[in-house]
């Protein structure tokens, strides 16, 4: 597939992440406005809530683009998906006779405040990349036993805080919590020493389920992916995770990129499962290619110096599709909502530098690494910011994600004195 | 305390569960017709989204009960809180002038179906019942290692699944899952074989917070509290809960009571901690007696057949409370919301009648328990309704719950053939 040209130049630069291939869906302001659904072309973000108010755009059930999040449009389904990323694909080409209806929509993208893309129904975090959980398995109860044994038949996953899902751009605090190293005696309550990135793509749901799906059906359920990192206080959760799981080693945040990269446009990048080791079950079973083909960075720059790519992957080192993820997540009978929200897990490679946490990257604090300033780093330093990218290289484009940004702040003083 | 006269009067009866001191929140419905927001008073229901629409009751903010759920109420605050409950307690009373104007808008309970009483934002469960955590601990891991190392010092929970939080009367479909026995050699897709009952206090935030809090603000922003039955297949949850947590075993539904009983109708049945073991790092320390003696029951009742009691128990049980669970939940950062739904854990006692899961009744299967009709249980049989009940004796009434009942249907035949 090759770069489909637009009327808005910017688009059409091979490395721009919103070629009118690409068409993500996210929220906006200007001067403190309020938010309005958006889509992303080039430098420019084209106003549906302005053009859905001035009749410009018929949805089904509307108004759709009135509140401040994609849920509305998403409850729509795949039909009314298809059809507005059909009209605005046609809106938007070089050539298009409604060039001059349009362009008074268009704001820059300079010029305005993004804000979260859906109200995040509820949010899971998987562990599918083989890698990382490989990774973290041997830290944590050596090569022997790296993998659990449950790891190879189902995608493992827990329940995350939706409450603590935030857009890029908003600061970190890092988190104080109970605290209980290997040496010491007794807990303490301090600021996480550990305090972690994950690089992660999200899958956000777009059509309900009332009980168990298959994975064809999960796959075509979801609306679109976002990166996504879940920071994490690896000390508080080394003390709190035996037996229920991670709590409040997740609670602090979750960033994502503000702008949802839909299924369709990322259908060109789809990917074959990898070799499995074991036959998953069948209702687990590959069904057709559901990975992605999307290349990932992470950079981080200390407070007023220069960034450092601190790792460089792929979505492809994933185990799990988020399409078995989410089928998986409906065996039991629990209902799924429109703007659940699935974190993948973290995305690791088999190289070192491939590593999408610091954990990892350092093993656990024994191997700092060095950033291009000359200082190292085992966990995040008060004042570094955390950059993931994500890019889908086409012939001539790229479909990008946009940025998934934050940076941590020095814990409060004392949170109980206020 | 003692019994404050209504002029409704089934709500007299010592041993109904909504005297005036009760007056417990529901959402109700007659007829098929639009959900209001009611208050039990006796055997009658008071509607308050008709007293509103009709100006018999100014609320600031209004209107407030015309949504099907008590959370724009909620959203008000204490003030707001304690202004409705001396209104309706004025309104209610014995000798109250304003009886006529009043009596239009009392509903038979038993000419309606009971709603969610709330919108659940998210759902967190906890471990918090010392007795249950040490019973399933020795079974699990031997009598030597019962209580993981951190239990003492901190509420351990999990998060759990707000779309799965259904009213009493739900029935409850017994769930398929991944299921592998220590003895066989590969896993495999069947209907859970050990499904299970949780008996727990749910506890309802009301006031939202945005950063770690104290554990007396924990205690002042709870609203009010349910019984709670966290369904739990141990079978699932027996194969995937290492490394992350409980997830597919506790996603098919958590059952709690239609009626929230304040914070406030509680009070005077408030008790001090139990003995601590270990002192609580001072972010988590007791602050107050936040505790309740509520007495606890669990019937189960066969397809057809009376109900047998099968555990009997006291909320006193409880080695954390509600406040101190609320509090940990906030000390990393994360918001919490109006709506949000807290489990305290499987309340159990120190004896064999006292425990609140059929995994400790049966002590995992291996001494079924014997009921009324002669028959025996480990688990949950299909056809098997259960239900909870709570009740805070004061002197010449109660304080109760209603109920928290679920029939258990038998699973699909295949859920993947549909």
């Amino acid at each position: 597939m090759s770069l489909k040209r637009s009327w808005v130049a910017s688009a059409n630069a091979a490395d721009h992440p919103f070629p009118l291939n690409n068409l993500p869906y996210g929220v906006f302001s200007t001067g403190g406005g309020m938010p309005h659904c958006g889509v992303a072309i080039g430098d420019m973000i084209l106003d549906v809530t302005t053009m859905e108010a001035d009749g410009l755009l018929k949805l089904p059930q509307a108004p759709v683009f009135q509140a401040h999040s994609w849920n509305a449009f998403m409850a729509l389904g795949p039909a009314a998906w298809a059809d507005l990323r059909a009209t605005l694909t046609g809106m938007l080409a070089e050539g298009s006779s409604t060039q001059q209806d349009i362009e008074p929509y268009l704001v820059a993208a300079a010029d305005v405040q993004m804000h979260m893309p859906i109200t995040v129904a509820e949010y899971t975090d998987f562990y599918a990349g083989r890698h990382h959980a490989t990774n973290v398995g041997t830290m944590f109860r050596g090569a022997e036993n790296a993998l659990p044994p449950n790891w190879l038949h189902m995608p493992i996953g827990y329940n995350g805080r939706a409450s603590s899902v935030v857009v890029s751009g908003t600061d970190i605090r890092r988190p104080w919590g109970q605290l209980k190293g290997p040496e010491d005696d007794k807990p303490r309550f301090a600021p996480s020493a550990r305090f972690d990135i994950e690089l992660e793509i999200g899958a956000i749901v777009g059509t309900p389920s009332a009980g168990p799906i298959t994975v064809q059906e999960a796959f075509d359920n979801i609306f679109g992916y976002v990166l996504l990192n879940d920071w994490s206080a690896r000390d508080i959760q080394a003390w709190e995770y035996q037996p229920l799981g991670p709590f409040q080693a997740k609670a602090t945040a979750t960033t994502i990129s503000p702008w949802i990269v839909t299924a369709a446009a990322l259908a060109p990048f789809r990917r074959d499962a990898p070799a499995r080791d074991v036959a998953l079950l069948d209702h687990l079973k590959d069904c057709g290619p559901m990975f992605y083909n999307i290349t990932l960075d992470v950079r981080l720059t200390p407070q007023g110096e220069h960034p450092s790519t601190i790792a460089s992957t792929n979505a492809t080192e994933l185990y799990y599709s988020a399409a078995q993820q989410l089928a998986h997540h409906t065996t039991a009978g629990g209902p799924m909502r429109v703007g659940d929200l699935l974190g993948s897990g973290t995305i690791s490679g088999p190289e070192k530098h491939q590593r999408g946490s610091l954990l990892e990257m350092s093993w656990g604090g024994q191997e700092p690494i060095t950033l291009t300033d000359g200082t190292t780093r085992s966990f995040i330093a008060d004042g570094d910011t955390l950059a993931l990218s994500g890019n889908a290289d086409g012939d001539g484009f790229t479909v990008g994600f946009g940025p998934c940004v934050g940076t941590v702040l020095p814990a409060l003083e004392n949170p109980y004195t206020r």
